[in-house]
C-alpha cells in the first residue's frame, strides 16, 4: 500500500481532517504563500475544467453568452446599493497604488508614494456593480433586452478562515448577469438558472440538491430573492453549492439604467444575476469520496478509465501493450478518457493506490494469465468490486458500467441525503436532533430575530424553503421557538 | 447602408482612429470606467474563445496541464530575481488593505485604516515567482520532471497609454510555466511552444508572422534568450504576437528550486514560460479588415455563414424559412456555425452591413426569385463577391468557400508582408525607409547602445533575428550605424 493512503486520516476519526488530507494528497490543490490564496493543482484543475465546459454548454444552450468585465472596480461604485455595501464593503483587497520602486537602501522594492491612486480600486468581490455601469450604455430600448451574460473570473473576498476549495479568500466562478424589460421575464431567469445548476449538480456531479429560497437572512446583499442549491455532505453539513438572485431593480436604480418599453415609457431595467464557483469542487469531494481516497463521477473524472499491466520481464509487457492497444483505441473511440500506464519506475501495488486515491472509476489489470485467458480484471472505484471479465467486447461493458458507476454514486447519495431529513416539532428536540447532522424541517415564525437565535443557540441556518414539499409541511403550524404562527416548514442544518 | 458603416473611419484617413471605431463599432471592446482596463463584449469574447480552445487543444497534445495559481503576489517575492523586478515593478497594481468600512460622516465607505497588510501584495503582472516558489514544494528529484503547466488568466500592468487589445492594464492571457532537467529540453520547450504559437497565427488567425529570437535589449526580464513571433500589420507597424522564453535557471536559483539528477547530483532545475494575449485580438483585425468592417479567418469567425431571407410578405417568408431550414441543419451537421437572421425588426441592406461590420465570412441571401429558382445570392466577406448559386450541394460549396476565403486572407496579408521586407545597408536609407513602414533587414554591431540610438532616432526596434534567413542576411557585414562588424542581418520595424 502506498504511503500517501496509509496518512489519509479516516472520515470517522476527523471528517475535517480527512477532507484536509485528502484534497491535498489527492492533488486537488494547495495552500498558496499567500494567505487565504490556494494553487489548484492539475489534478484538481482537470476536473474543475470539466465542470466549466459541462456549465458553459448549458449557458449556452439556454441563450447566454461570454463577455469580461475589468478585475477592479472603483471604491464608490460599491456604495451606489445601499444593501451590497453592507455585505461586501468589509471583505474587500484594496488597491491604493500602481508603481513600486527601488528602496534607497538597497533592500528590495517599496510602494512608491507617488503613485497614490486618487480613488482606490477593489478586486471585485462580485461584478453587479462594474457590471451595471457597463450596461446603462448598451441599454436605451426594450429592442437591446434582454442582456444574457455571463463572466468565468476570479473574484477575491477576504476571509479570514480559509480552507481549500470551501472558503478562500480568491476563488474561481462564473456569474451571470442577465438585464430584463419585466419583472416576470427576470423571475423567470432567475428560477430557470437555479434549474441549471440544479440538473448539473445531479446529472454531472452525482450530488442530490434541494432547491429552494432563501430567508431575508440568508439573502444576497442587493436582491429581493436568493433562490439555491442545497447539498448534503457525508457529516450532515449542508453545502450552498450555488445560488441564483432576482434582483429586481435596485442595481438598475443605482446605477440609473432605464428603457424606453413598447409603449414609449421609460422604466429601470429587471435585473438577475447567477454564480457557482469551485467550491463546487468541495461539494464534489465531500459527497462521494471513502476513505480509500476521492470517488468521482464517471462524467466529471478526467481519466475515466486506467489500464495497468502485471509483468515479470520486458516480452510480457510487449505482448501486454499490443493487446492494451487496441482496447485503448476503441474506448477513446467511444469518447471514454483513458490511460493506459505501463511506466516501469512505480510497482503495481503503488499505482493500484494511486489511482484509487485519485478517483478514478474504472480500473482495468491484465497480468500474464490474463493475457493467456484473453481477460482483464474490472475493478470500479465506487464499490471496490473486483471481477474477472473476457476481453471481447469489454470496452462496450466498461461504457455501461461508468454508467451504472455515475447513477450509484448518485443513488448512494440521494439515500443517505433523505435518510437525514427529519421533521422536528419543539425547539428541544431540534437542539438534539442538530447535534445528529442533516436537514432538519421545523416551523419558523418567519422573523430575522428568531432566526438569529436559532443560529447563535444552536449554529443552525435556514438553508431555504424548498420548492418541493409534501404537504404536511407546507401546513401551516407553530413557530417550534416562538409558538407564533408559521405559514410552511422551512430547511434547517448547520452548513459549510 | 447601416449608420455604423458611415461612421467608420477609413484606413487611409487615419488608420489609428479606424482601428479604433472598428473595435468598437463591431462590438468586440470597449473602455471601461477603470483608467486602461477594457470590457470585452459578448462578440469579441466569442472569437477570444474560439482562440482559446484551439491553443488549449495545442498545448494539451503537446503534452501541457492547466493549473491556477494566485492573482496576488508577495511583493518581495518580485525582487527576489534581479532583472524580473527591474522589468516588472515600475508598472504595478498594489494591494495595500484588506478592508473597507463606513465613512463616519455617512459619505460612503473609505479603506478601513486598522486593515493594512503586513507586506504589500501585487496583483501578478505574470507569474514566473509566484509559481516558481510554488514549484519549489513540487520538486525534488529528475522524476518530477518536466512539469508543463499552463495557466489562463488575467494580468494587470499599469500602462500610462493604453489601446483595446493592443496595450491595456488588465488583459487576458495564457502563460505557460515548465520545469526542466536539462539546459538542453527547456530550450527545445521554448522553441516548440514558439513553433505551436506560430502554427496557431497562421493556420487559424491567418496571419504569417516571422519567428526568430529576441535581442538582449527586448528580451524578457529575467529569461536568458526570448523567441517572438512577428506580423506585419497593414499599417507598416510590426505587432509581436507571442513570446517564449528560455529562463535557464534563473528563477530556480531566486527561489532555490533544486532536484536530483540521476546521477544523485544536486542541480538547479531549468525553466522556459510563454505566453500569448488578447493582443492577439488586435493582430487579428489589424492583419485583415477593411474599410467596411472586419474580416475574419474562417477558422476563428463566431459566426461563419448568416443567412438572410428577403420578403415581401409572410407567405414568402415561410417558404423561405422552410428551404432554409434544411440547408442550416446540414451546415451544422457539417460542423459549420451558421446563423439564419430572419428578424423583422431590421431591414436586409441593415443587416447586409452589420455582418460586413462584423465580419462574418461567407453571407448567404434567399429572396422571392430565388425560391422560385431554387438559388441563393453567396457573398464571401473577403473579397466582397457575390455570385447566385443553386441550391443543390450549397452547403459543399459553401464548406469549400469557408477553406478558400481562409487561404485566401493569408495569402493575401503574406504577400503584404513579404512585399513589405526591404534590405538597407546605410543609415540614412534606413531613416528613409522606416518611414514608408515595413520590415528592414539591416546589419547591427550587435551592442544594445546602437540598438538604444536606432530607436531613439528613428523610433524602430529590433523586432528579432530571424530563424529563417536567406544566405546574404546571414553573410557577416558591416552595421549600418557604426561601421563596426555585423554577424548577420538582424530585423528591424517600428512596433505597436
Amino acid at each position: 500500500m502506498a504511503v500517501e493512503l496509509k496518512e489519509l486520516t479516516k472520515r470517522s476519526e476527523n471528517y475535517s481532517q480527512w477532507y484536509n488530507d485528502l484534497v491535498v494528497k489527492a492533488d486537488l490543490a494547495e495552500q498558496s504563500p499567500v494567505r487565504g490564496c490556494m494553487v489548484i493543482k492539475p489534478y484538481g484543475y482537470a476536473i474543475w475544467e470539466k465542470m466549466q465546459r459541462q456549465l458553459d454548454d448549458m449557458f449556452k444552450e439556454t441563450g447566454h453568452v461570454n463577455a469580461y468585465f475589468p478585475l477592479l472596480i472603483p471604491k464608490s461604485y460599491l456604495s451606489r446599493e445601499a444593501e451590497h455595501v453592507e455585505g461586501f464593503a468589509k471583505e474587500c483587497a484594496v488597491v491604493t497604488h500602481y508603481r513600486l520602486k527601488n528602496a534607497e537602501d538597497g533592500s528590495g522594492v517599496i510602494v512608491d508614494p507617488a503613485a497614490k491612486l486618487e480613488e482606490e480600486l477593489i478586486i471585485r468581490p462580485t461584478s453587479e456593480t462594474i457590471i451595471w455601469s457597463t450596461y446603462k450604455n448598451w441599454i436605451n430600448s426594450y429592442r437591446d433586452l434582454p442582456i444574457l451574460c455571463n463572466q468565468w473570473a476570479n473574484v477575491m473576498r477576504w476571509e479570514m478562515r480559509t480552507r481549500l476549495f470551501l472558503r478562500t479568500a480568491e476563488f474561481l466562478w462564473q456569474e451571470g448577469h442577465t438585464a430584463h424589460a419585466t419583472r416576470e421575464e427576470a423571475e423567470a431567469e432567475a428560477q430557470k438558472m437555479l434549474h441549471v445548476y440544479g440538473d448539473f449538480a445531479e446529472k454531472y456531479m452525482a450530488v442530490p440538491v434541494i432547491k429552494g429560497v432563501k430567508s431575508a437572512n440568508e439573502r444576497f446583499a442587493g436582491a429581493l430573492d436568493t433562490y439555491t442549491i442545497e447539498g448534503l455532505m457525508q457529516d450532515g453539513k449542508a453545502l450552498q453549492c450555488g445560488t441564483s438572485h432576482f434582483l429586481g431593480q435596485n442595481f438598475a436604480k443605482a446605477f440609473n439604467v432605464q428603457f424606453v418599453d413598447k409603449n414609449n415609457k421609460l422604466d429601470y431595467v429587471w435585473a438577475t444575476s447567477w454564480g457557482v464557483s469551485t467550491r463546487l469542487m468541495g461539494a464534489l469531494i465531500m459527497t462521494h469520496s471513502d476513505d480509500n481516497g476521492l470517488v468521482l463521477p464517471p462524467h466529471l473524472a478526467p481519466i475515466q478509465v486506467v489500464i495497468v499491466p502485471i509483468y515479470k520481464n520486458d516480452e510480457m509487457l510487449k505482448k501486454i501493450d499490443a493487446k492494451v492497444e487496441g482496447i485503448v483505441n476503441k474506448l477513446k473511440a467511444m469518447g471514454i478518457s483513458v490511460k493506459y500506464d505501463n511506466a516501469d519506475n512505480k510497482r503495481p501495488g503503488f499505482k493500484f493506490a494511486d489511482y484509487e486515491l485519485k478517483g478514478v472509476p474504472v480500473r482495468l489489470v491484465m497480468g500474464g494469465r490474463d493475457l493467456e485467458n484473453n481477460t482483464m480484471e474490472v475493478m470500479r472505484r465506487d464499490t471496490l468490486e473486483k471481477e474477472t471479465r473476457s476481453c471481447d467486447g469489454i470496452e462496450e461493458y466498461v461504457q455501461q458500467l461508468l454508467e451504472d458507476i455515475q447513477n450509484n454514486i448518485y443513488q448512494k447519495a440521494l439515500n443517505y441525503r433523505n435518510e437525514h431529513i427529519v421533521k422536528v416539532d419543539s425547539y428541544d428536540d431540534f437542539k438534539e436532533q442538530i447535534e445528529k447532522g442533516g436537514f432538519i424541517l421545523a416551523h419558523w415564525d418567519g422573523t430575522p430575530e428568531t432566526e438569529d437565535r436559532i443560529k447563535e443557540e444552536t449554529k443552525a441556518t435556514i438553508r431555504c424553503l424548498p420548492f418541493d414539499a409534501d404537504e404536511e409541511s407546507l401546513t401551516p403550524g407553530k413557530c417550534m421557538v416562538t409558538g407564533k404562527p408559521s405559514a410552511r416548514r422551512v430547511l434547517f442544518a448547520r452548513a459549510y
